[in-house]
């Protein structure tokens, strides 16, 4: 296809297609005669990956970049790549050596608990914040969201598992980003709903 | 208490807590000599709803001036509280007259469809991103994320409905956006986990 229909396709303007492209987060089409290239499939998936990186994950460009090089690196292990790009997602969190609130609650879940781990520093601080809040976080309230959202990552896990090899990562990326705002949704509606089927 | 102990015991900086006071969002108070006034534990717990709201929720002072009188209107029926609450907690979305997809999810689930709810609508936006990004939102998934996202909001509801009546909205609000961080940040080691023990 040509960049018009690419742009069509995805939505994203020309003039930011072609920055993607001398930026080097997206390749060039073939070219096909002098002011004529071709573009894929791969390219409208490729575009449609940075876009819901930057708009829904609200990531910088230079973290955006850090993702595509994750996925561009052949002969990654997958585990290390996942967990790579799920880091990359997320935020800096102030290094510490252990994170204490995070790891009582991983303890509690049966869960490895791995400092180096930008997810456990996250976790740590969103805990922190609970508690600041003057607001609990207890046995009662780990022992019920725990379980509920290893469902969640279990069903995006088992069906990340049926992707070809080479879509891995970048379905994986998509998978954390952008079912994170339904979930979000899903919880404020599921609020109403618990509100409405009880009797006190 | 002063309010140099209300600073410390929070840790918003006098200025700001003045800035508060002469906002409306927070009482002043007790007179207790010309240059001094005493502050109480409701400071506390107001002045840690404001912080919680301002940097946890990344929400704007004139939403949180929004959620804050909602709270302070007294005889409000419990249930439409805790619903125009969630509903300040989030964004404004563009209203319509029908969210499809949303609707399609909620009578899959069960729940009651409410196209004036501003959840239903960000339900809308997130799926549909979802969707744009080229990621699938089926049966599948609805049928997986449902359930877990039910037992969430249902232990939340169930802790509320335990607090004393003038505490349950503002309780609500913190429930509803301090405890968003912990989910998504478990989530993301969940994953890791949920990566760690499957075999292929």
């Amino acid at each position: 296809m040509r960049i018009s229909e690419l742009s069509a396709t995805t939505g994203v303007p020309i003039a930011t297609v072609k920055y993607y492209i001398r930026e080097g987060m997206l390749p060039r089409g073939d070219a096909q005669r002098a002011n004529q290239s071709d573009y894929t499939h791969e390219h409208v998936t490729r575009l449609r990956l940075i876009r819901a990186l930057a708009d829904v994950g609200q990531l910088p460009l230079t973290r955006i970049r850090q993702i595509l090089t994750l996925i561009d690196e052949p002969g990654k292990i997958r585990r290390t790549a996942i967990t790579e790009a799920v880091d990359a997602l997320l935020p800096d969190a102030p290094a510490r050596e252990d994170y204490p609130l995070a790891r009582a609650t991983l303890d509690r879940l049966g869960y490895a608990y791995d400092p180096t781990f930008t997810a456990t520093a996250r976790l740590e601080m969103a805990i922190h914040a609970v508690l600041d809040a003057g607001m609990p976080w207890d046995d009662e309230i780990i022992d019920a969201y725990g379980p509920a959202v290893f469902a969640i990552a279990d069903c995006d896990i088992r069906r990340l598992s049926a992707c070809p090899q080479e879509q891995i990562v970048p379905s994986g990326i998509l998978t954390v980003a952008m079912y994170e705002p339904v979930i979000v949704a899903l919880r404020r509606v599921a609020h109403i709903h618990a509100l409405d089927h009880r009797d006190d």
